[in-house]
């Protein structure tokens, strides 16, 4: 996800837990690198029946580029087959009289077709333009190899001569992208499925996480490429079916416990250079998925130490969480963006962050008992029990039959969905809701893969399996046959160029939030 | 100079001296090195009283700086007090909440205030615009330490933010250039003169030579960068009345002399990086510089082993350039550029072409003599005897008393200097002859530094002091009052926004021929 609209911040103090910093950094992964080399020329022509109105189409091998040479003014466009994550570099020779003037050459770099098509100078969304993957680069003496310091995520690689002189032309050759990943491949049990459609989802979200595996548990490698807790809950999960390198989980744990502020709270997202740095955005529900995630990590491990290390600081966050809880045993909303739940002005957070709360104190119930707390545990279950009462009392509409959020008693998908996950609705009252709810189709839709992963969740666990692969092949398979070689940020399959930025060039085209199908479809023995 | 109009380029065949190129190398200098700081913030106003119509004011110390932040769209200017070669380099922090967003900086680099008020988008000329002085910087983590990779020669640097985020701005601080040169300007004896101006245009000079001598002897640190036949002559006549760095001089003839064509003939020009290359540019006068250099070179430092090891290529560009005169004596004429002489398109070449060989053969007999070989010594004087005779019958024109020039009988500024120098006629006629040309004020008049400076040099020699120094304190003079930290490439006080490259964006405002003054005054004792 990204925090940089409606953000929350505060001048909160960081307290450093030094040896949990140390812990973190003892299991920092080594990357692992890979030469990768472009497979075609291509040309990007507009077409409106495309995502973002272009389609690329390969005009030649890649090996032709060699032969050619470029003059001022002209270009081409490699594809490098798949989304790669790395380092690029690439050969210069001239062509003609020995060089008289440097080499002015802008490199533009698209994760999608949409990126190599349209001049970024006519972004004007609201987050950084900086984000936009592009170099120009000025070279001085030739024969050159350019080894390009920054990581990019791209498939496409536009190259424009912006000036040589009237005296040589360029030819480039030896292109290749070092690519990097902390993720081991080889560790991942093929996936042999009936359904080429699953098949194709697992694979796919296999890519998205592999290349959101970094130094951490990255976000987006495009954009903003940062451990987020949100991403980070998901990602884990994926990762227990698939790589199984849950020393980077629990790597990202310690970090996340390693900065929290004074009074004990983990932040959104963390910076991890030029040092650990904690994010000054505070999400509640985010919070919350430190508790979830070490959860989730314990029952893939049963790593004792660490749940033992980290179980006062998963306590601490619904400590505060509860903090929030008013005397109707509901969560005090509020118009500021405390908590995330997905990308929707419209939403109304109340109704689906209680269910996160439900959710974690589930949970953090059996934590307790793991680390041996009879005591929290038992006034935890005492606490659920108090807010699944207050939940039906109030949230719950008996005539809508729905969970209803906030002031306008507004019916969202996602006050339904995170109401089910927390399960306090008999099995089949979670089921009779959910089919409801795609029947009635509230307007409060779902706007990223990070939402609708958590509805078909709620799908899984209500015991609808049909509904659920269903939906994720109306959404991630859709998606698939769109074009995506890792699965994409944002998607609406009704607005297919949506972007809550301003513009789909900025959106982040594998991001980690996307990731689950693999989770889902192993999980669940889909 | 440059050479990238009118190029008369071949398919030359090099043929290394490999001894030749290993004693260049040898005589590779070492680079000086000083941390400058900038001196002010400044704004650049427009001024249509000054040179290209931008004037420079003070606005802050430049100390000032590092209390200030820059958002998206903002910009300042630091004034470094001087003409730089150098690196640069600056610190980054941010102000703010961590930045979440890369930031995207712009440098623009100008030695002119002009190049950083005008945006280098609008030059339209016809040489590289690769030359323009700028980067386009992401920087991923802050804070940070930018230490730029490239070479820039400037006074003034432009820092526009592009990019930050809602979140961040951005503070800059510790800016630097690390200067280089190889001139030790130890070396250089004071000048006390009781005229301020020769004092100041000798003062002028040295800054401009001395940012010029690097590697090898550069034309211009901003454009081209490189080692001209022309330009080093200049430079190496400046050098021995101020640095007195003969080796440099010495390795610039070895490397012309190490990489000639297959008949032996030198280059305009070479470029030093990756390896010595010859470049495909040859020129009438440029070739026969070698000779008069090395004559230059013997004269300062009575090194007989060097000019025993070069006499042969001195000789052969004799030889070669005695291989254009037809049957009358005289220099074939042609419309292609095959003899530089000056930046002028109406001037003919045929009668300073002229001037210049008959300059270059009377010092190629002293060469001869002083190597031992009193044949070719006395060939070459009866070959003198027979071009000056040719001379007067051919170009001298008794009715106008000036020399004419090609089929149409020019009568150029540059055909009476060069053939003032090469002493054909007796001093008081050469004296009547300038003083002659300056009354009648031909139309084809003179463009660059490089040509004011042989007129100038061509009256000291007929003992017009007086006239030499008055024309330059018009032109050296008039330059230091239009603000000239270093000796243009071009000025014409009467179009003071001249460029022979379609604008005074791409001109260089620190080159080597321009750098005469110091050697005028000091080698005639004005």
């Amino acid at each position: 996800m990204t925090d940089q609209a409606k953000m929350q911040t505060s001048t909160a103090i960081i307290v450093r837990n030094e040896a949990f910093l140390a812990e973190a950094d003892r299991l920092k992964p080594e990357l692992r690198e890979k030469a990768v080399r472009p497979r075609q020329l291509v040309q990007i022509a507009a077409d409106s029946t495309a995502v973002h109105g272009y389609r690329s189409k390969p005009v030649a091998d890649a090996a032709e580029l060699e032969e050619r040479s470029f003059g001022r003014g002209e270009s081409f466009i490699l594809d490098f087959g798949d989304h790669r994550v790395g380092y690029l570099s690439f050969a210069i020779r001239t062509v003609g009289s020995p060089p008289d003037a440097p080499l002015k050459v802008k490199l533009t770099f698209g994760e999608m077709p949409v990126e190599v098509a349209v001049p970024f100078d006519t972004y004007d969304g609201w987050i950084s333009s900086a984000w936009l993957q592009e170099e120009t680069l000025f070279v001085d003496v030739m024969p050159h190899r350019v080894e390009l310091p920054r990581r990019y995520s791209f498939r496409y690689v536009k190259v424009e001569v912006l000036a040589t002189s009237q005296k040589y032309s360029v030819s480039f050759h030896d292109f290749a992208c070092r690519t990097v990943t902390s993720a081991d491949s080889g560790q991942v049990a093929p996936l042999r499925h009936a359904d080429p459609v699953l098949e194709q989802l697992d694979r796919i979200s296999i890519r998205t996480l592999e290349d959101c595996m970094q130094d951490v548990f990255e976000d987006g490698p495009k954009r903003d490429r940062r451990l987020w807790l949100g991403d980070l809950r998901l990602q884990a999960l994926a990762n227990y079916e698939t790589f199984n390198q849950n020393d980077l989980v629990k790597r990202c744990l310690y970090l996340f416990a390693g900065v929290p502020d004074e009074k004990g709270r983990v932040s959104a997202n963390l910076f991890i250079q030029p040092t650990v740095i904690a994010d000054d955005t505070y999400l509640f529900d985010y919070s919350l998925f430190f508790t979830a995630s070490l959860y989730d990590y314990f029952v893939a491990t049963n790593d004792r130490q660490t749940l033992r290390e980290l179980w006062p600081t998963a306590y601490r966050q619904v400590e505060l969480a509860l903090e929030r809880v008013d005397e109707t045993g509901i969560l005090r909303d509020d118009e500021s963006w405390w908590s995330f739940i997905d990308w929707n002005d419209q939403l109304n957070k109340q109704a689906p962050s209680q269910g996160v709360l439900l959710y974690t104190l589930k949970r953090a119930v059996q934590l307790a008992e793991a680390v041996g707390e009879p005591g929290i545990a038992a006034q935890l279950a005492e606490t659920i029990a108090t807010l699944t009462a207050a939940t039906m009392r109030e949230l719950w509409d008996s005539e809508q039959r729905f969970f209803v959020s906030g002031a306008q008693r507004q019916v969202s998908w996602a006050g339904q969905a995170w109401l089910a996950l927390a399960e306090i609705l008999p099995e089949a009252d979670n089921r009779d809701l959910l089919l409801r709810l795609q029947a009635a189709n509230p307007d409060v839709g779902m706007t990223t893969p990070y939402m609708v992963h958590h509805f078909v969740e709620a799908l899984l666990i209500a015991g609808c399996k049909e509904e659920a692969i269903a939906r994720m092949k109306a959404y991630w398979g859709q998606m698939a046959q769109d074009g995506a070689d890792t699965f994409w940020e944002l998607y609406d399959p009704q607005n297919k160029s949506f972007s809550p930025y301003g513009s789909p060039l900025i959106n982040s085209y594998c991001h980690a939030w996307s990731c689950t199908p693999t989770y889902l479809i192993r999980r669940y023995g889909l």
